[in-house]
């Protein structure tokens, strides 16, 4: 097996059948076939300008490449493990269609800095499509807080209630989750989509390239700075598949809230059939496996990333052959993100809220006796005796078993003789929310206030 | 879809088409029906012995799985994806096969036991092949130290060369990784021997199963003690996890060494052409790609380790879906462990040491000055002067671009009186080397001992 | 500054200020003093009957470390960060006390394998005591599973009730997780005990010392193998973080339930003022700080894991210092870790359980539908059918907003004519519990038969 | 104890003591202090403006937080324990010093948007910190790459020798890294620098507060969106602390580098001595350490991360209490940060390069082997056959020991036909070096060019 590598002719002994299997790549990295040829063609474009090929030359090259790609999308390609990577793979069969002339596309250029090139146009292409699917699920999650604006919602601290909120609050709140991932991923975007082509092995080329035309040629708006970290630089992957754990904490969080709200002990939820199993016996019985394969799958993002913190961990200069360990954590992390996303946006779109059953905990939680101590405290009593006032009349009601606002007025001022007939306006959960009108409020003003911004930011995508 | 679902009737929708492709898991738990027919039959066969069905039946049953199993090794079983996992895709052809007595099986079994039963069984005959894999590297390991028990090697701490070592000695100090290694594994072990089934969903059977009798006939020694312990357990899981991650990085430092071994400024190793790429135009250069790739890989398990960490964190009881998330890290940390031993084996076996530049390197480093200053302490002089006097004639020499060993007696002398002829054996390397005898020491007969001793504890495997 | 260290006398330039506080470790490390010092008075007795040391020296020096002990413990002693570590601090003080005889220690011993026998001491002193709080959490949720053998609870799957179990049986499964955890501690301290003095620095010694002897004296039952692997293996700390995380997983899982169970909408356990934060005005309520805390503690002690994988991964022999990172980690680890289990001790054992909550549940949840469809097989209905017929009694019942067991027979016999008077004690919730007495199942004498052996192991510990 | 809580009235038992030591932040958050006191007077100069308080009551508020940061300042403040944090504290000792008007701080204001608050500005401050240690760095390795921008060094791929570059083109790759660092904290920076007050304890304020004025008067440029995701938001912790692993990162590989270059194989560094040990009888040994400790270090950072990541999975809506442990993992990250830098610049000024042992390996390794193929390639020799030719001359001068270069016109002549005597300037390494000047090439044009923009950069900031 020897002969067969460029680099064989001078070794004795052929690559062991077990290493073929150890360091073979093609298997996954296939999936960069379109970069690598969109990558090569821009390359023997700037060739021709450069005066290596003539334009002929360039237009067979170019032409052959669409070629191979047409074969490899009908499936008629057939992909070689011995031929290690995608780059082989393509340039093997673009030499077979084009002849020897394919072996010219090799001019000022290494495998070392072609991989870098694919990935990252891989990658960016990647980023930009999360950036698509966080729009939907912002999309929908804005939508469904319009519809919940006034939906009250017990909110909790401690994962117990508090404060009266209302659905759509809470909705929101995600939506600046998902809004700083994008936000994230935009800043990320502009360490990925640097052009690393004319870096070479790692010294760069004797040749005079144009590493600007190339980036130009191919969208993207930087170029390399230096050549040796053009071709050992992978914390764009880093920084990917962290923004990707970051998606995933936020989704895992929404998920173990729709969990424990499709319990019945909550019911706040009815989960779309769409997206639960059931159960042949118990017809009431829905089971949340999408929230709970999602929130699992955060281990798993979670886990590429601290892989490939632990493989660029003391790694000398330049390329080193670990790096090939990059790009299946990415790639996976792409499938569980964009996938998540998506049913993340399906699944809420179709969930089905039970206000009634929000409303019953905000009333059994006495979620309106923050609002009783403020009362008290603007009639001017002190800030600790209307605290205890009201710990007071809370503890009263609570043993009759009813709210505090369904106390009448005489048992009301046994606590405190400065509670009048207007305390029962104020005991009033929904006008407790409506009263939290500042910017970023749960009243129904700052929820539109937020879900007009939020229009506005999807608007300006 | 929804009705082809056993729960599916009373859903008004089916199953959305990208929540059955997130939800699936035939894709890889396939790799678990040798253990899901084989626990099936073994259930099977305990239905009989308790009366639930007759021994025909029960022979039914087995040799229709049998079938089965005959079917997905020869390529002619048909896989589906709408029958979710590698136990639904059985029974339902099982049932094909067999008819209606196929859903017998189901008897005193829930999917929640069944799982744990296969996935328990996968796990226990892996970890027996990684402690194959663990005891021929440790084989190869005690060979080459065997052969390499005089081969002076410089001995690092922090990197820089200290004191004298043969490269025995080194080898030697992997194996007793490899070693713990495998008796992490043993006791690993005994925590994934435990027969779960009898466990049923969650709450224990109604039907007076036999679960001892089942872990008789699975060879397992253990049975479970709790049911809803039984069904969410996968603390095994991440102990195989873990093991391999400790393996994983033993890995990691032997190839960090080989790799800077190769580098042309050591070259105390030719690597095996079968484990190297080489270069086109420069045949003396060797990239250590097996070693890089081996190292990358590190990162692999240890992020499969991380992720299972995050699945289980904070999860109620008892079996929730998030736990399907267990199998992949294990089949991906399973593939990159045996892997890695089977080719660090096959390396080692081919390594080519060059002991003349470790001994380059030994002469190169005054590696006998603290023999020199021993030497002297013996003689009588106090601790720090010995140090004092052996700090000078080690300038001394260096200046003259010579060894200790090359200094004639009268120039020996000018640092201490105390120096005569005797001091040549002393700072002779070798018998620096043969004069550490104690348990576990780098002289000949220490290393000798701890081959014999590791040969012993290879045999008694 | 650069005098003051041994090897400092021929270095022009001293350390840097910054170099000092960077890699001083005294601040840390002076917790191992005791084992520091108890390692050094058993090497001394060694020495002595070696014939390195006189028996008036080795009882001087013992004595002196005493009495450096005895001064460290009433606070007299002056740590002093530029002595760098431990091991100097006690050292340079021992000296002072007993003048040059106290560097007669260092014959025959290295920093390198002093540090390891410290370490290795206190990892295993504190092991021992994470099984004693272990055996402690045992105690209690035994105790407390007593108590509640008979107190049904809904058990989940997919965080949805799915069949009665007893809160008994749902405390066990947790035992089962300690005492798997107390076990792994004791497989890992196999490891961890293992004598390392006479590895010196990395090659053994030429002194003929004894590993055997000092072994003995300090209770240790193995000495090490290899020299090389004696001064560079980390294992056993990974190991006990990887113990002390699983302990943390197993915690983060009660926490996450009793969270759950102390919001109003379970209201199944009312938390122990001791361990818990309240509100002025909500007297109520009751925040569960102590599970939240330990919740969230779990990410520091998997932290500290992936820190120490970082760590190792790549790391050539021998010591590099690299490795004084292994303790912060550690003791980290181990403050959480006892903490956590104390206070889950403590807080379990005056955890006050809600179990009329509890039964409500139950009953709302249909959780007899599976007792009415074993009923219906038991009576000759084909599986699928009997599925059927129950299924749409639940319905039934439900749209009426009953329990099935509050139907009436003629309304039961309409979903079918098998159904008969001895329906309802099938129907009964602690029948069904009652039932389930197979070895680890939910039924009383199921729970009392894993009583009786928890307290049979807690006893022969 | 239970008395002394605010809300401690009404629970029959106190705190447990072992709960007050698990619960309590002050021993780690009183490193807030300076910006919980500079928060607390933007709140008061905020509440003045919209009158709640009269400019005196903000005057006398302020200069009482002022006193307070005195007392702290000048060691003479008590922390107390069972005040649990650093806020309480704080307001504790302003009541003492002012009176009840102290309590007034609190109107429109929680802890839970307190702390977040005091989080926010900490972190915003040492993140700024970080950039200017950054620049420091860029600015050594900018000087020193000038002043070896000639410096031959054999560049690596695979670890092994492969093209001629220069020290400088290898500094300045350092350069970009930690470049990209920068701007990804300038990233980070925007979703730190964000004023949460105003979302008081989860739902907003009912009091008509101006969060825009708060941050204009704290240079905070982002007020928060919505008041749910202010108290439970974490993101910008996590995002730091990774912006830190990947700084570690960077600073790991280049001191392992460093670490190989020191030991004597290489000997392409002599450590300065201020960042080094050494050793009392081998006067020419220096052990890497701070190299060492601070490779090993990049674990802890990673591990800080791994914790968080942990930390947030899951977490329900809106502050729990776990959310306390995301304090220490930046603390530590940021004291392991800022040390490493520090460190890496001042040793980096120190550090002596040893150019004529770089040079001794390019020449050692054939490293102008690509020169001659691509001469002959030049001349019209077929590519794969000038590969052929190449490797062939080669070996033949490996036979003799000596250079290419060193072979003569005849010698080379019997390789091909093409070779002439303008060989000799092609194979002259630095001239390989200096033909390398497109853009981030290692040609001595290239390095200037990166240069200039480098600094170009360092005087922007």
């Amino acid at each position: 097996m020897a002969d067969k590598k460029m680099w064989g002719g001078r070794f004795a002994q052929g690559t062991a059948a077990s290493m073929e299997a150890f360091s073979e790549s093609v298997s996954f990295d296939r999936l960069l076939y379109a970069e690598d040829i969109r990558g090569s063609q821009a390359h023997a474009r700037m060739l021709a300008r450069q005066g290596f090929l003539t334009d002929d030359e360039a237009r067979a090259i170019c032409d052959g490449l669409d070629k191979v790609k047409s074969e490899i999308e009908s499936g008629a390609f057939v992909w070689k493990t011995e031929m290690e990577d995608v780059h082989m793979n393509v340039e093997s069969r673009l030499t077979e269609i084009i002849g020897p002339l394919g072996g010219k596309l090799h001019t000022a250029r290494s495998r070392n800095d072609q991989v870098a090139l694919d990935f990252r146009l891989h990658v960016a292409a990647r980023l930009a499509a999360w950036q698509e699917y966080l729009a939907s699920v912002v999309t929908v999650f804005v939508d469904r807080a319009e519809e919940h604006k006034n939906t009250m919602l017990p909110g909790c601290t401690h994962f117990q209630p508090a404060q009266p909120v209302t659905l759509g609050q809470h909705l929101l709140a995600y939506c600046q989750m998902f809004k700083r991932d994008h936000e994230r991923v935009t800043d990320a975007l502009k360490r990925v989509r640097v052009m690393p082509l004319g870096a070479a092995a790692l010294a760069g080329t004797t040749h005079p390239v144009d590493p600007r035309a190339v980036a130009d040629d191919l969208g993207l708006p930087a170029t390399f700075a230096n050549s040796m970290d053009a071709v050992s630089d992978r914390d764009f992957v880093l920084e990917a598949v962290f923004a990707g754990s970051l998606v995933m904490a936020h989704l895992s969080r929404m998920c173990e809230e729709l969990i424990i709200w499709a319990n019945p002990n909550f019911g706040y939820v009815k989960l779309p059939d769409q997206y639960a199993t059931g159960s042949s016996i118990m017809p009431q019985k829905k089971n949340p496996d999408a929230c709970e394969i999602m929130r699992g799958k955060t281990g798993r993002v979670v886990g590429s990333l601290m892989g490939l913190l632990v493989l660029i961990k003391g790694l000398p200069m330049t390329y080193n052959r670990d790096m090939q360990e990059d790009k299946e954590p990415f790639f996976d992390a792409d499938r569980t993100v964009t996938a998540s996303l998506g049913i993340m946006a399906d699944m809420l779109r179709l969930m089905e809220f039970v206000p009634e059953k929000m409303a019953a905990t905000v009333k059994r939680g006495f979620l309106n006796a923050t609002e009783l101590a403020d009362y008290l405290a603007a009639k001017g009593v002190p800030f600790r005796e209307a605290h205890h006032i009201t710990g007071a009349a809370v503890a009263y009601a609570e043993g009759k078993g009813v709210g505090l606002e369904d106390l009448d007025l005489d048992e009301l001022k046994r606590f405190s003789g400065e509670i009048g007939e207007d305390v029962y306006a104020v005991l009033d959960y929904s006008a407790a929310i409506r009263r939290r009108i500042t910017p970023g409020g749960t009243g129904p003003e700052s929820v539109a206030a937020q879900i007009k911004a939020l229009r506005g930011w999807l608007g300006s995508l």
